[in-house]
Parts: structure tokens; C-alpha cells; sequence
């Protein structure tokens, strides 16, 4: 049996005595009934995913994947593709917004490559960085697969490595770096959620009405020349995916298969969500959804897997920023179950006439 | 001059220098134009709030204000009048859902007795307590005024008192205790903001639907036996407001007038901030909306003020908990001012043909 059938195999539903604990006592914390709204429920779904009633998140990290595009050549990005390596530098110099949301979450950054168009020359020896490469970029999906599926397993069983390396973490968030690749996330969203590509097509790094009804154009013709099936995920992520989106559905998959709740980012770490979600739907159990990015196909994503973002800043960076933010979020839910005293315990009164 | 016309009179103009110095470095930052979206705009917003293109919020804390209310008479909360005191004691123990997400933010918290219907027997040495009684309790605001006019003025100064006392804090939040005080807030709400009282009036603690009527009754008896003047928001304040309420308004005033940012967490807070506002409308310029509660009447507050909550996870709890959750998110906006790279300190590309 592969790594890849192996993991998915090893997904288990959420632990339902868990959550019956978790639940009996967020409704005897000193405060009116289920008065913190959604941050309970969160916290119940976390004692699901855990298997513990009160868990514990000390110690988290922000994966980061990096990968480039051959369709960048169809001129979809305000960006040119040099500036996946160099924002590789800018992370590992600490210097990015992932980086600064990050130091303030608590959180540790791994930035892994698993496609970029470029020889990473040196890694300062306190980044914890993955060399994964499956090849320096994808094809052009308009000409072609821009992976074929023996390579988009490989970029999949690399992201579950990385996240069974990162075991002593309790909690994860996705992040992604690669010029163009809201591109291939709109593809993705386009075929996986049963959407149309103009609806599901945003503006990505900001480029103009002209070279955004462009770009649809491009999205249009590479699900035409491929035929992805969409029944298929594997067939789907290879023929118009990236390979940090795939390292991402991975890096999810791995999460969920050691019961660690991971945070979903923005856009294009939520079109890997739909391909975890395609491979092992019990993996979506264990996704969070961080934020509400203003690229349209994320509320198509989010709604296909049934998720409600935390927080909804109008951010559209990518890098993880969503995750990180949403990370305390996530801490705090968890520290309801542990620190916040019961009516009983604090020698409170209760509501009247209860 | 009075210690409140001395502080509204210190209250500035948000510093316009230091929002440009921000603007300006946040549009050089290694990211797509504006790609962190409302972060962003908060940032712009501290740096005016500082004075500082680089401000920092390493010292924050949320001040819990306490008080009682005489209208708890009239059987409008779900809970009895003791568990404002009951509660303190709780908050003392730092087992009180504030606590717990007051350590999640990193944040001290204060709690102020400001009219709790009671004696406070001992408080432990560690806490931070301020006692500034001015009554134990309001008087039945359907009767009569709920104080005097004298009375809201002390209250508002021992807020003020208060915020000078702490200002070695770079960030404060507004909490609330005070069994009954979602009634005086409606109440607030309704005249300071021109609505109906039926439609700024809401659950509370968890109400039902009959008691939540005679909620909205009790509210249209004090506004009719009280007619305050819009116009005044000292009579506002002392005919229907609440002990607690007014510190809060005067804890806004006094950081505002510091030049400290104040994030206001919910209904009651927000029913405060109104009347911060009524006093020196230039105080609403230092105020961050923490979180959207249920409370109907919450929505109608932040429009007349023009703010936007940082979060909506469906609370309801008061105590400050919305204002630190958004603590971190207020950190977050600042540190992208300070850590995070511009294209031309990393060397990275900028969009293609700008």
C-alpha cells in the first residue's frame, strides 16, 4: 500500500466522547448558555479531532509550499515568476507578512519546495526547510497535464512526509507561495466544486479587468484540453493543479491522519483542501477554516466543504497569513475547555428557574 | 475645570504625519497592493491614533468595569443581582472566561468595582483592583433617574482615574459586569442613537420571548418617565445609564486622551463608547470595534459610531472577552509596520510594468 492510501486509510472520524465531554462542560462554564458562540463550538469540534477533551495547542506551525507555474507563460500574473525564489529568501530572512503573523501567533514558519523554478542556493540553518521538489515548475496546463499523476503523487506523498516529520506539533496551518497559482486554484475550484471559471476567478495579485477576463480565457481553455474527471481527484490535481497544492492536500491529509486539526489559509490552500476532500472526504473533519479571502471562488470552496471562515479581513496574500491569524483563535477555544471555571467549581449561581 | 473637561478638552486629532509615514511603508511592503486588507487599514489607523509610524502594543490590558442596577428589579435579566459580586470573586481566581482569553492575548486585567451592590470582602494581592464606588447600585431607572448628575460625573472620572493611573499600558480594552446592564444599554442605544427600543433590546443572558417583551416594556416606561435629552450626554447617561457604563465611558475618554488605542469589546462597552462619544466626539477617533455581538441593538451603535467589528463569532458574553480576542489582531496590524520588508529592502521584484 502507498504512503498516499496508507495515510487516507488511516483517517478516523472525530471522536464523538470527546466531544460529548467537551460540550457537557462548556454549557457549566460561568457564563450564560454557549454566551462565546462560535469560539464553543470550535472548541468541540477540537476535542472531536483530538480525542481529548482538553487539548492543548503549544506548540504550531505554518507550513509554507512553494512551487511555480508553466501557465505563468499565458501571462495570468501581475508578478513575474522570479519572484517565487525570491520571496523563498524574504521568508527564510524572516522578512515576509507570514513571518510577522507568525512571531505574533506563537507560531513556528517551515517553508518546504515543492516545485519552484530554481535552484534554492542556501538555507540559513534556523529555517526549518524541505527540499521537495518533484520538478522546477509544472506545464503549461494549456498545452497538456501540468503534471502527469505519477508526479502529482510524488507532490502529495511529500507534503504527508513533511507533516509526519512535524508530529510534535499540535496544530497546523497551510500556506502557499507561487506566482500564478490562483490560476490552477480557480481551475480546481472550477471542476471540483461544479463551477463556472468566470465565477470562481478573481483578481489574484491585483492584475485589470482586461487581463483578468484573460485569464478565465486560459482557465477555460485548460479544462478543455484536459477533460479533468471530477470524480477523479488525483485526475484533477495533475492535469490542472501545482505541485504546492498538491504538497498541501498532502501536508493536510498527514494532519488529519495523526488527529492534529490544521488551519486552512486563504484561496489556494482551500483549492488543496477540495483535493484532500476529494481523496479522503473524513479529512475535511479536521480542517479549520482561517479566513475569508476576497478571491470569489473561496466562499464556492468553503461552502463545498461545508466550512465557515473565522475572520473576514479582506486579505488576499496567501503565505499562510490567514492561518496564523486564526491560530489564537484556535487557542483561545481550546482554553475555554481547560482554564475557564464551572458555576459549581466558582461557587456561582446559576440562570433562574434552571 | 473638571477632571472630564480637562480630558475632553486633551483629546486630539488622529496625527496625520504618522498615518502617511504608515501608509506609505505599508504600500512598499513585500505583497500584492494592500494584500493584508483590513490589517492594513488598522495599521494606518494606530499610527495615527500613536502618533507613530512604528507603534508598538507590548503592554495591554482589559479593565472590567462592575456595577448593579436598581431596574434588576424589574425581573429583566435571566440571572439574580448576586452574581455580579459572585462573579468579581471569580474574575479574582482568574477562572472567568475574560481570564483565560486575557492570558491568550498576553494581556493583564483589571477589574473595578464602580458600583456592585455589595462589599468587597478581599481581593487577592496580584490583582489589580480598582475600588471606585460611587453608589451600591443605580436606583430603579423606571422610577426615576438611575443617578444623579453628580453621580455620573464621579463615575466617569474614576474611569478616567483609572486610565491615567494604568498608562504605562500601550493598548486597553473595555470590559463589563454588571447583572441587568444589557437594559440601561438598550435603553442608551435607543435615545443616543435615535432607534426604537424594541429593536435595539435583545436576549441578554438568554431571556425568552415574554420576559424578552417585558424587557422591551420596562425600557419605554424609563425613557417616559425619564425623557433624557439626546442633546445631553450627561442626562443620557445619569437618567438611564448604570455605574459601570459611565467608568467605561470615562476609561475611553481617559485613553483616548493618552493617546492609547481602546478596543471596545460588546453591547454594554459599545453602549459606553456612545456615550464617550456624545461627550468628545473626537474620542470615537481612538476606538477599535472588537467584535460584533448578538445584541441586536449592537449594529444599530457601531453604525452610529461608523465602525466595523474586527470579529463576528456570535458572542454575547461582555467581561471584555471580544476586545482581547481582537488584541491580537491589533498586534498583528502593528507589527506590519515594523517587521515585515518592503520590495526593496528584500530585493524582490515588484508587478510587472509599474
Amino acid at each position: 500500500m502507498s504512503l498516499l492510501e496508507q495515510t487516507t486509510a488511516r483517517i478516523a472520524p472525530l471522536d464523538a466522547d470527546a466531544q460529548t465531554a467537551a460540550r457537557a462542560r462548556l454549557e457549566q462554564l460561568t457564563m450564560p448558555h454557549w454566551a462565546l458562540g462560535r469560539l464553543m463550538d470550535l472548541a468541540v469540534e477540537l476535542a472531536g479531532m483530538t480525542a481529548s477533551a482538553k487539548p492543548r495547542f503549544d506548540k504550531r506551525i505554518v507550513v509554507v509550499m512553494a512551487g511555480d507555474h508553466g501557465v505563468v507563460q499565458e501571462n495570468v500574473s501581475k508578478f513575474p515568476q522570479v519572484v517565487t525564489m525570491q520571496m523563498l529568501a524574504n521568508f527564510f530572512q524572516g522578512g515576509a507578512g507570514i513571518n510577522a503573523l507568525a512571531r505574533v501567533a506563537h507560531a513556528d514558519v517551515a517553508v518546504a519546495d515543492l516545485g519552484v523554478a530554481g535552484q534554492i542556493e542556501s538555507v540559513p540553518a534556523a529555517v526549518k526547510f524541505f527540499s521537495k521538489k518533484t520538478a522546477p515548475g509544472t506545464a503549461n496546463m494549456i498545452q497538456g497535464p501540468a503534471m502527469t499523476r505519477e508526479q502529482a503523487v510524488q507532490a502529495l506523498e511529500a507534503g504527508i512526509e513533511i507533516a509526519l516529520e512535524l508530529e510534535d506539533y499540535d496544530l497546523f496551518g497551510t500556506g502557499d507561495m507561487g506566482i500564478g497559482n490562483t490560476t490552477p486554484s480557480s481551475a480546481l475550484v472550477a471542476v471540483l466544486c461544479g463551477a463556472s471559471p468566470a465565477d470562481v476567478t478573481g483578481h489574484g495579485t491585483g492584475i485589470d479587468g482586461p487581463q483578468h477576463a484573460h485569464k478565465v480565457t486560459v482557465i477555460r481553455k485548460a479544462l478543455e484540453v484536459n477533460r479533468p474527471n471530477s470524480d477523479d481527484g488525483l485526475d484533477v490535481l495533475s492535469k490542472v493543479g501545482g505541485f504546492e497544492i498538491a504538497g498541501l492536500a498532502g501536508l493536510i491529509l498527514g494532519a488529519a491522519s495523526m488527529r492534529k486539526p490544521i488551519v486552512i489559509d486563504g484561496f489556494i490552500s482551500t483549492a488543496a483542501a477540495l483535493v484532500a476532500h476529494a481523496l479522503a472526504p473524513a479529512s475535511a473533519d479536521y480542517m479549520i477554516a482561517g479566513h475569508a479571502s476576497v478571491e470569489p471562488g473561496h466562499r464556492t470552496a468553503l461552502d463545498h466543504l461545508n466550512k465557515r471562515p473565522l475572520l473576514d479581513l479582506g486579505m488576499r496574500l496567501g503565505e499562510g497569513t490567514g492561518a496564523a491569524l486564526a491560530f489564537t483563535l484556535v487557542e483561545a477555544a481550546s482554553r475555554l475547555l481547560s482554564e475557564v471555571a464551572t458555576f459549581e467549581e466558582a461557587a456561582v449561581a446559576g440562570s433562574v428557574g434552571e
